[in-house]
């Protein structure tokens, strides 16, 4: 991870501001033959964009990416992917009372402090637009994966939002797509609304928890002990806006754990090695254990709110800040598909990074 | 974060098994000109020392760190340094009997699985004894960071093992380093030694929390969109063995909470900006504030414990695994100075990083 | 340097085709608060441009570069800098009848081993159509010295092309930029036109050996020992499109010389240390000794010539190949601005590096 | 090439002064399973260890190297190879007077204005004696490529010293490894002798030319356009101490041919193509062709000699500096095995990054 790159092979540099003429994402060190194409892309970027629906920002942007280098005749050659969404619902003017106030809990500050000058409008580079570069990236994560690892899936979720919570004996994956919340309980989904709209009237917003789960992910993938599998995961996802914590399996609850509750037993199955449950989110060691990869991540309230907060203009004289322009009520939901793109990235560039060390596939045999 | 090395500019690469001849840290991109001798280093290392009370692992190692590069005449050259730490009391024959058994709970079946062989003795490469050399590691890093921000003070406590938590509101700073589990309240130590040791009696094991404050950062540190300093301080973190979760600030909490309570105030105070809370943990848009820098992680209970847990052998036949040798109860007791020396490391690297892309200090100016 | 990136602070990710939409460079790690805009860009572009004399390819391309990102009211932000180049003129049926057939003396041969498919028009990839991205980045590093090292000078020239080469006693630094050579002596370029007009006329090319002078690199710029400067010089060199050598001061003659004539004498001048000569061409031991830095390239003759060579096709058949097309009789010459820009790019990364671990300027004093 | 580490996924970390304890080198994701041992390494530094003949210093070192970790019952494990070996034969008193001086054509200068101070002793970190560590890590790469690559074979030698060339008409491979100077014919060595101890009685020294040649390595090595194969060989080969020039088959040369003469022919040969000529050494847009891929690289003269030469001391004052201790009166002798192991680890770097993106073997087909 590095400044505005991450990847160890399969590597993703993204670029742009949320009001400039553009932003993407350049992917180098995809394997090539994967078939690939902007309607495979559009397919993502669809579940991220803005103004969907009621439950979030009302931006109008069509997201609407091209692919401008690295894919010819429907496949990826093995160079450079750059591909580009055009901004084009930009109201700058929305943003130009606040090109000389630091909104609280927004980074127009820090931006300030590090950079000298910073692009005020839309929060520039540090708007959640960006994520919408990383969902590029991710799909053609997911297309590489979907040749390499037949069957492997990738799938997020909100587990939790403000006081709403999920049930999990109600679980219900195939639910999942079907609702605004990405919540896998078709039936709690108006509860969740209501929640939200209520919140949104009183001119508040909330924070919530998103999980990822990546289904099919071949035993060995990991790079210990800098890049292991779940140091990688963490630091894609904490480089999410507005993400505060990761966890991987049970994550911080496991700290109230004893290890004979915590370590998951091993029987041998029909196919290799089984486990008797997954406190470990399918890492040891930082390695893939074969089972379900689990990753959970934070995200805090969106700091733009319409109600009144404290704070200080550039020249240090106060003002009340009352974020206008158009915001969602909980940017968890649309950090949803940004994460499952990030889990995407991460595995594919473990296995391209196992491949290279080691060769196709785990290397040890059990039995 | 790539295989065995971490940082941007100041260059963390590890080596070592648990019981092999030695292990150590090669530090590369160090400031010239900090003082620095092997007994600097002594000091961090007998934080993390094994076998200094009855709530710790009794393997008796000196952790002597020699410095076999990078330094002359008392300064570092701005080389590399090589740090050695060699291992003396390897009982190698505790494992003899594991080499071809997986450990519940350990990376003894993922590295199998990955690589194909291993050395298990002690669990080899994957062993808490890596650790060590991350204290060396940090401990250079705080010897440049003294040298390059004066007043800058790193600390690391537990808040929390198993059913013990902290109360917040008798939190000593002070106390820390007066008892045995580095926890903010001299008070509770009796307690929780009661506590380990009646599991360690069941024979069992527990988890815990670690948070560690950076007091003094300047802001302005960190580098968006994938340098993030809360991306790197959670990279660094997840690295640790048996961390499960990280979070800055709020962390996990922030999901709870509304846009009004989470986003701290800014107000002018005599020497720039001051903020009326800090849910943030110090970080915005991944670049520091200049308030506290809080990072807190998981730790899980030792997977080594007496009680017998089913698994396999390599073989695939079934076993049940009761894990002799010497092992902490709770090995987050000893992971406090190991997350202090990570967040050191990053903190530097993101120093000199901010250093060589913009210069000195924070560069915009407020007032 | 990894696959499409490179610099360590400074980072370019070049991107695009020779017959796709477009093409273009991404910078990361740029300092914030650079005067920039596409003019300053467009200046270094035109010098590379295609199609301005007769002594290039005929291709007609404006290379009009826009700025996409990290730019704001005219000054850098610190961000990721976004350039695009679209391609105009691509007459991709001029390569219609290659695309099954490998050139010799071109990568396609390679590129088909390698990745199982090309894009065939135009090279793709492989086309010297890429070095225009980097002078569009060159463009960004000038503008960043042009800021932190005021005086700094970076000059590019020809000093051969086949039998041609220039008379060093009569070199005169001004007369570079006013033929179409790019040779330090004005009197000598119509001899030099004769002789290339005389080659394509009987369908062939020719190489060419470049130099490149950086004039006010401060003393201490180089990151011993594999990331000293002229290691990353010569890596920038020699991925430049058709270079086979790169040297440095004296270059592969020192391999002829004696100790006692190669070592620079040292003297005491007013403003610090002095040299007798600069056989080291400006670096020793890795690192910039405050003289001019003097690199040198050669580039092999263009491959895509009318006289036919014997060559096959994918299938195995052989066929005999006439290339077609609109082709450099000496692609040496629009070298010349891309060898500058990798030279520039360089210089600033290593400022930054510099900076970075050390602090602003040489460090050690003398006298 | 990161100061001191390089490779992209075989990496290589360099660390230790001339005159301290030890220097080594940390190898970090070699492939796991490779037969590995002390003796193996022994057996390529002895190649360039010191005081071997008369034509080479007569420093004393048994270079003997210690494989610390990473190798578990003769086999490598996948973790990070520590190599250490410790100085024996320092005698800093011979540099005791060279402390506050700058000897010419040395870093002295260097690094003192870069880092602010240095280990004088032996030219610290800059000495020559760096290359062990380069040799012994090349040892690795050699054990993996042998497994990875049966048949692939890498030697050095030396095909100019001064006014001596070699005469390619009697090339002899077999005869490398017979002489003193790894010259490809037997005959010319004592001519070679007599030439040196000439130079060396008259208290000075001479540059040189090496080549190596890699046989046998697969086609589609090599990463464009910034991790070419040649890139990265050139990088790997000017980080080598004294090294002024590098090139790639025709090399410098290229600039006074001719397209027509220039490009290799290409034929269908049993087993796929093959070309008629080298100009090329093995290398097209980056990428090996699966002919020999040949490096050249030129060594400078020691600038260690007994003639005086003139220099200032770091007040400033005039010295004459005439320097003793023991000296290579060629230090491109040396520089044979140190450029065959560089090629080695370059190689193999480029065999694991090939096959983590795009899986083993060459992708595309001919025929």
């Amino acid at each position: 991870m590095s400044l505005n790159t991450f990847g160890h092979l399969f590597r993703v540099t993204t670029w742009g501001e949320s009001h400039g003429p553009a932003l993407g994402a350049t992917v180098d060190g995809c394997p090539p033959g994967v078939a690939l194409d902007a309607d495979m892309l559009q397919h993502w970027l669809d579940r991220r964009r803005p103004g969907q629906n009621k439950n979030m920002t009302q931006r109008n942007e069509p997201d609407a990416v091209q692919i401008l280098s690295g894919v010819y005749e429907g496949q990826t050659t093995g160079t450079p992917i750059q591909m580009m969404i055009e901004n084009t619902d930009q109201r700058s003017k929305d943003y130009g009372d606040i090109a000389n106030t630091f909104r609280p809990g927004h980074a127009d500050i820090t931006y300030h402090l590090k950079y000298g000058l910073r692009d005020p409008r839309g929060g520039g580079r540090s708007s959640a637009r960006e994520t919408a570069a990383r969902v590029a990236a991710g799909g053609v994560a997911r297309a590489a994966l979907a040749a390499l690892v037949p069957g492997l899936e990738i799938k997020g979720y909100m587990t939790a939002m403000g006081e709403m919570e999920i049930d999990r004996s109600r679980f219900d994956w195939n639910a999942i797509d079907g609702n605004d919340f990405w919540i896998p309980d078709a039936d709690a989904a108006p509860e969740w609304e209501a929640y939200l709209q209520n919140l949104r009237k009183e001119h508040d917003s909330v924070g919530a928890i998103v999980e990822v789960v990546a289904r099919g992910v071949p035993a060995g993938l990991g790079a210990p002990v800098y890049g292991k599998l779940d140091t990688d995961l963490a630091a894609a996802c904490m480089s999410i806006n507005a993400v505060k914590g990761v966890e991987i399996g049970e994550g911080m609850a496991a700290a109230k754990l004893k290890g004979s509750e915590n370590a998951d037993e091993i029987f041998m199955g029909e196919n290799g090695p089984e486990f008797s449950s997954n406190h470990a989110g399918g890492i040891l060691g930082g390695i893939s254990t074969g089972q379900d990869v689990v990753v959970r991540f934070a995200v805090k309230p969106t700091s733009s709110i319409l109600t009144p907060r404290q704070s200080i203009r550039t020249d240090g004289t106060p003002i009340e800040v009352v974020t206008k322009g158009r915001h969602d009520p909980c940017v968890g939901i649309r950090a949803v598909p940004v994460g499952e793109a990030m889990v995407a990235c991460v595995i594919l560039d473990h296995l391209l990074l196992h491949r290279g060390q080691v060769g196709i596939g785990p290397r040890g045999k059990i039995g």
